[in-house]
């Protein structure tokens, strides 16, 4: 018997999407009606993966609604609602279930939509499982598919900021800055819908499991491949000087739950999405291979072992 | 601190509701897109607590898509698709994740929707998160407020049965013809479509948790209360031959698993009703009560202790 663990969580989702058949590779599913596109995604959590112990009741329902609803901005779609679920052992404190439930709504809130149901069940771990649903205009939907060759690079916000707060967590450096990146992300649902209006995107995603992944995720359904300009990563400065710029490199790179948007544009269109949001140009698409550029030198970007991780490479 | 366990599930679903604010008890969520209803569900199913032992994860996959699916026929709607996320242990094998995929799309494919996207997480427990989602005309939508006095309460097909399934695996009488009953359900969505058509009916819920948990829902939405009558219960002899006839009842009443369309229909569209499907009419709405009549004597439905347990009291 060949167990689960033997392969890749890529793998397993390439077995799976292979038994379903048709799964088309997004950060939401996209059904038609009308002139509009319904997007729907589903995201579960559980205390033990996902969950660092230090998390409050609120924040953590915070980030699963702020998860979910990150997958809806990276579709360019206005959000109209959410479910949850919820795995509840019997010993949980009430008071917890109550701070939670309040993190789930004020997060909702917070982004213009609400918490309209769900489903309780018995669990042993914790376990929270969102639905978000949303809708955009079929003519403005953003999908990852779209990149082409020549077209810029961009994201908004910085890079890292997750990495380097639970690098201050394992320091038990509990007043680091950072830690709200981590524990409290923000979707960029106001940022999504700008540069879906914009028309200036070829494609779009978001940033969860690192920039690396996620270029790489890009690369492989757009058969092409991405140019990072070192120099130009929205990296904090603050997080250099906490751990190096190796370290904050590699946060940027690997680390995951930065919750930005990262999207192609064409060279022409780049105006358009400046005025759209706050944005940064971090490299360009090539016809294949990852890539770190500095000083005119490249490095190969290659995946390593786990799932998440990647290493530069002459 | 109280805990969690110190209050009922419904105590608890009522602390929540109050927390979130304006959350509708129906079997999904409904928004207002055009001339028609969008609604949504969510199911949380874990290994210990939902699935029994001897389940074969074809059916575990079959029963995730099924319950939430069962959600969509109360409403009257026609499905648009569904999400899964799926908390898979390390250890688990790859043989019971292909055929537990399989029996989820086995199960979305002979209902004539499928699987469009879902999440991977890892768990200790297994653990299943459905999402369906679908579409009603708005004059159509079947809720479970609407029952009015004088209405028949109606339910499609047989009661009791997947009661009589558990009792059998209980019993290792592990040919028991009603054991598939109780782990392959069917939702009803050809009837659910079929009575929305009919224009005849007053309110609709599933009855996933037994009739008396469901009539209890019910009147507590619609401020009005039940005569089930006894001897015209869908109850198959077999199960009574099986059990005997207090056994039986008990499995209609208070075990759930059947997954039947339980509704109200006013006396004048009765025919309308039975023209859209098979139905049993089984009781009537009165002021107020929950009544089980034999013979012309009444006897009380009252909850005990546990959940979705009842018992009948002079």
């Amino acid at each position: 018997m060949t167990k689960c663990k033997s392969i890749s969580e890529r793998q397993l989702i390439w077995r799976i999407s292979k038994i379903l058949g048709d799964i088309v590779n997004d950060d939401c599913a996209a059904i038609d009606i009308d002139d509009s596109q319904f997007v729907v995604t589903t995201d579960m959590l559980h205390r033990e993966t996902d969950f660092p112990e230090i998390m409050t009741p609120w924040q953590i329902g915070w980030m699963v609604v702020s998860v979910n609803l990150s997958d809806i901005a990276a579709m360019g779609a206005e959000p109209a609602g959410l479910l949850i679920a919820a795995g509840l052992a019997p010993e949980i404190d009430l008071s917890f279930i109550d701070e939670l439930f309040t993190g789930l709504k004020d997060c909702a809130l917070a982004f213009g939509t609400r918490i309209l149901g769900g489903d309780i069940d018995t669990s042993r771990e914790l376990t929270l499982t969102g639905c978000a649903f949303g809708f955009v205009e079929k003519d403005l939907i953003l999908r990852r598919i779209g990149a082409r060759r020549g077209d810029l690079l961009c994201t908004t916000g910085y890079l890292g900021t997750a990495g380097a707060g639970l690098y201050a967590i394992n320091q038990a450096d509990f007043k680091n800055e950072y830690i709200k990146y981590l524990l409290e992300p923000k979707p960029k649902l106001k940022e999504g819908r700008a540069l879906a209006h914009s028309r200036s995107v070829t494609s779009m995603m978001d940033n969860s499991d690192g920039l690396a992944r996620s270029i790489c995720d890009l690369s492989e359904v757009n058969h092409i491949g991405f140019v990072i300009q070192e120099e130009s990563l929205p990296i904090p400065h603050e997080i250099v000087e906490m751990v190096g710029y190796e370290k904050a490199l590699e946060f940027a790179l690997s680390a995951g739950g930065d919750f930005e948007l990262l999207f192609t544009v064409e060279p022409d269109s780049l105006e358009a999405a400046m005025k759209a949001c706050d944005l940064k140009v971090i490299g360009y698409v090539v016809d294949k291979g990852l890539w770190m550029e500095r000083n005119g030198n490249k490095r190969k970007i290659v995946p390593v072992g786990y799932e998440h991780k990647f290493k530069l490479s002459n």
